[in-house]
């Protein structure tokens, strides 16, 4: 049995993380690729108890490290629970949001040290990594204007003020930099169809054998 | 302004941790030195919730690893909001559990990996440490069978076998060998008065400051 690929979707806001990762499932399958999308914070029963802890709008207070090791916290639930297992059985799995997120809202965005993010992340998840992960790049202003068109909630990352999304914008593209074997970063404010052919694109180049000459194996 | 003190209380079940803690509190409060007493986990509103989600008897399935995350996020917490603002104010803080309760029990316990945790434990910190520590030693035998009288309730680390127990014992004492400064290790079999009077020698041992003369400053 193949180990499956591990394929994580990151970016700000409104960058259509979601939709993409469903669109890229859905080709995937229509491959004959065994496909599952998870998505962070939650994927388990119990990371969803985190999630709704961490998204509470009326907990606004804890500190930017307490949310770096919540995060990871529902993160190594996630991945001892979810991902591996799937990975291991080969299945491909299509993460939305994974540790870049943290990385850049918790660091970038909110200021906690980059390098005990990094550290927590290290220590949490010795070594397991995406084989790829998708950086989907918007302004805010494009980006969180879609979400508020989409929903009247907003929780509170998006209640935050546009200097904040701007440093997180400007940490997922540090991070593309940094590790440019892993990061590839596709252009999000084209309409959904191009941004998933972008996608795709990206997703073929990077692993032969989900190419379309594979169709219905 | 001189700085507070940081005393930390650890041990297995039953050992009288709370019981010592306040008895510690009483006395030195009676001597003129301003002392708050804290426990983990938890400590601050927030960081209750996350002890409801640890110690839930129904929620038995956390990874290790995601235990050791869940304390540390609320002890981040804890260290954040009330105790190094009391130590800063001049206020000696008595916590019962600490960091070292996470090494014995997640790591010596639960067998997760101890380099983990002390990494996980380092990153989160940031080189915040206790003062002193005190590690009240009991048999889990004794510990468990007085925990057994005191309450028809027994969360779910009660409920672990001997040899967890017997293992998060020679943990903590692993603990006390590794770092002889810190730590003092006091003999929690006897009686309360006894364990209390074997308590205050080691903090008037550490503390000149602390000792009988200064009553009623």
């Amino acid at each position: 049995m193949t180990r499956g690929r591990f394929i994580t979707v990151e970016g700000g806001e409104g960058a259509g993380k979601s939709t993409q990762a469903a669109r890229l499932a859905e080709t995937l399958e229509r491959r004959g690729i065994a496909t599952l999308v998870t998505r962070e914070p939650g994927g388990t029963r119990r990371a969803e108890r985190l999630r709704e802890l961490l998204l509470d709008p009326e907990e606004t207070g804890w500190e930017p490290e307490t949310e770096v090791l919540l995060y990871f916290a529902g993160r190594v639930e996630n991945v001892a629970k979810t991902i591996e297992p799937a990975l291991a059985a080969g299945r491909t799995v299509i993460c939305d949001r994974f540790a870049d997120s943290t990385l850049a809202y918790q660091g970038y965005g909110s200021l906690a040290s980059l390098e005990t993010i990094r550290s927590i992340g290290e220590a949490a998840l010795r070594g397991f990594r995406p084989d790829l992960t998708l950086i989907l790049d918007i302004d805010p202003k494009m980006g969180l204007a879609r979400t508020r068109s989409r929903s009247a909630f907003q929780d509170r990352y998006e209640r935050e003020l546009f200097d904040y999304h701007r440093r997180v914008r400007q940490g997922f593209l540090a991070i593309a930099e940094d590790d440019p074997d892993r990061c590839a970063v596709v252009d999000a404010a084209a309409s959904v169809g191009a941004v998933a052919e972008a996608v795709l694109a990206r997703v073929e180049a990077r692993f032969e054998e989900f190419k379309a000459g594979k169709e219905r194996r």
